[in-house]
């Protein structure tokens, strides 16, 4: 079983990218965290774009379709997602009947510095992808005061946030394994 | 009196386009529309950046600072707004006691093909503005059936939206008019 992993954020050490490193160690056995990196890459979605979609599109597509589940770790900026994350999805939702993400079961968690933020940016991450047709799981981890929140050495989830993340990552897994190949 | 306006859609025959164009007409005298054109352009938002913003960015501030006011024009993508306009947001958020946003009188207008996508995306930029510290006017313009809304010739808004759209630019005038210089 495999689980695609994206940080909504572009940030070289951001709380996002944690939460997804302790979220691989939560994963149960024979099940594997691969985090896609190419958000930055990914150009203003046109709708009048047609024929091949951009490279880094093409990308994605093929990571979620190879994937039983997509994981997605959003920050939150000025109470909602992050519009370059939004971007990618408005990419993948076109066109809608060969979205990768149709039927694809799929998660949504996040850490943010403030304590409401993360809950306000999950909700509107979930209504985007149920737009879009993924099997939203309808839970959510929102990881507050995102600064101390991994601890000193940026391993240190608090243990009551692990159980519940692994719990999700579970659901997730176990969401994949019923979607008929 | 300069109203900035902002197209939330990369098509080159957008409907958010065309009702840009609807509304430059129905502006009272002394006021100008000056549509800013370089969503393009616009980098994805990375918190790291520091320094000098990308130039798109400092173009966009610029334009902001020099208005009475913001008209928003948004198509909806996935039950909210596109992810380039919201990246574009994002840049203009940071930081925050510096945004041109800050005590911007804005409207928010907006044409979609289907009937009620328009309200949502609107819902939602109305949010992240006012999360920016703009005074977003409590209005909407949703002009939905968008392929139809402006008539064979491009210039056809029915008049009652029409009239609704003049009182909405006539309240931003208004709003901008109150702002200390």
């Amino acid at each position: 079983m495999e689980v695609l992993a994206i940080s909504g954020s572009l940030r070289r050490d951001s709380h996002n990218g944690e939460l997804l490193r302790a979220a691989a160690q939560l994963l149960p056995p024979g099940a594997e965290l691969v985090v896609w990196a190419g958000l930055r890459e990914i150009p203003p979605y046109d709708a009048d774009a047609d024929g091949a979609p951009p490279p880094a599109v093409l990308d994605l597509r093929a990571a979620i379709g190879r994937a039983d589940g997509l994981l997605v770790a959003t920050p939150e900026y000025n109470h909602s997602i992050p519009g370059q994350l939004k971007n990618a999805l408005d990419w993948l939702s076109r066109p809608l009947a060969t979205s990768p993400l149709k039927g694809k079961p799929a998660a949504v968690i996040g850490a943010s510095t403030g304590m409401f933020g993360a809950v306000w940016a999950q909700a509107e991450l979930r209504k985007v992808l149920q737009a879009i047709g993924a099997r939203v799981l309808d839970r959510e981890l929102p990881v507050p005061n995102a600064d101390e929140a991994f601890g000193p050495d940026g391993g240190g989830l608090e243990p009551e946030l692990r159980e519940e993340l692994r719990s999700i990552l579970d659901g997730l897994i176990a969401a994949g394994r019923r979607v008929p190949a």
